[in-house]
């Protein structure tokens, strides 16, 4: 009983059916994964019910239950004519110890990130870069879980630059050139909310390691164009101030 | 190498040291706990060097380290005359998975939360109330841990309601009269920014579970004053949900 209960509990989160674009032929699609088991056994789906589905980086849509039994659900798929807007905020974070990055893939789904660039920094320590967090079979699913739970379809792009100096100077600057530059940092006296425009650029959020950016790469980064920005008084750590500063950031530009 | 590097990266986050009132005598506090070791291995403080002192619920200060050896640690105490500002923000949270809570503790009090009230809701699992995580033998451990982090002195007070309506019937009126009341909830249309002004109101944020408040419940809260307030189309988990909103409500209001 009490397992059950904790297994719905858990599942309950996929609130889209995402669907590879290669899983839908003649507007049909046969699920026999975790999806499957889901909306046979926590959304009880029987034929003709009507659920939410998207394509991965496509469009959202409505998928008609044809047929559903312990082996495959077999879905009719609609999709809609519009994609959902592509979010507008990219990630420059310094590699996080490996276990809150763990738990920070699905949220950083969630919360809608474009691209992600994981960046070591002199505070990081040589080893992360060695964690299975950051093998794409790991990752890609729990991406993907993020994206189902807060029902949208945009894939965060993921990049993995173990060497700080090489990335800023040859090759940062063609990536992100008109880009709206933010540094995270206690330091940082201004705040998102005295920027009062964005002027319908992408932002970059740079987010520092736990012990916090060098001097020389602060400076390295605000040559490249980067703003300091801060949170307030409060020293927050890094996956705390990553969905923090993206729900600010969410809040003030997005649409409604 | 690793095993001590992990270790020092743990403990860092201590960027203040939290002196419960009793432990302040004639301006001299005497440590032998993790807070010693930390002063002791991490920041390897010597006679002479000055650290970033708190009082729980009180002033900031200066504490000079007047001797360490490997059983103790005495500091000199100097606080300063005004206190910080208690958050401006209470919490109305029903009762989150205990796994996830664990995880929300110390991300709660590193943000600033005056009150937290852990409510049952419908949708929420009664066997989360035989938890060890709302043991306060645990929690305030974790409290405390986010506090020294943060650089924050004020411990936010933690209540357990296990009975919604009798809790929302009869205690709520007197404790929260004068609150902002805001109800977050997935079909909130209005969101944070579209309000001008709190009138220097506290604000009282309160969070659904994972499967969301019931009609009931949302009508309930509704009569005891609450508007609903949304995130924008994602639908998400309950501790990102409570960062987002926690920084929202900071970066919409709080002091610079």
């Amino acid at each position: 009983m009490v397992a059950s209960a904790r297994w719905s509990r858990i599942l309950f989160r996929m609130n889209l059916i995402l669907l590879q674009p290669e899983e839908v032929q003649d507007c049909r699609a046969v699920l026999s994964d975790e999806r499957a088991k889901h909306i046979r056994k926590v959304l009880k789906a029987e034929p003709g019910k009507e659920l939410r589905i998207g394509l991965l980086n496509g469009p959202l849509g409505i998928g008609t239950v044809e047929s559903v039994n312990v082996h495959e659900v077999v879905l009719n798929c609609i999709f809609e004519d519009t994609l959902p807007a592509r979010p507008s905020v990219d990630l420059l974070l310094a590699m996080p110890r490996p276990k809150v990055l763990k738990r920070m893939w699905a949220q950083l789904a969630a919360l809608g990130v474009g691209k992600i660039v994981l960046l070591r920094a002199e505070k990081v320590e040589r080893y992360y870069f060695d964690s299975h967090v950051i093998d794409p079979d790991f990752y890609n699913k729990l991406l993907m879980e993020g994206l189902q739970q807060a029902r949208c379809i945009h894939m965060p792009e993921v990049r993995i630059e173990p060497l700080f100096k090489p990335y800023i100077e040859d090759r940062f600057e063609s990536e992100f050139s008109n880009h709206w530059k933010l540094l995270a940092d206690p330091s940082g006296e201004r705040r998102i909310r005295d920027f009062q425009s964005l002027e319908n650029r992408r932002v970059l959020l740079a987010i520092g390691p736990e012990g916090g950016w060098t001097p020389y790469e602060v400076q390295m980064l605000k040559t490249r164009g980067f703003e300091l920005i801060g949170m307030g008084d409060r020293i927050l750590r890094t996956d705390t101030a990553t969905i923090g500063l993206l729900s600010v950031l969410n809040e003030r530009w997005s649409g409604s």
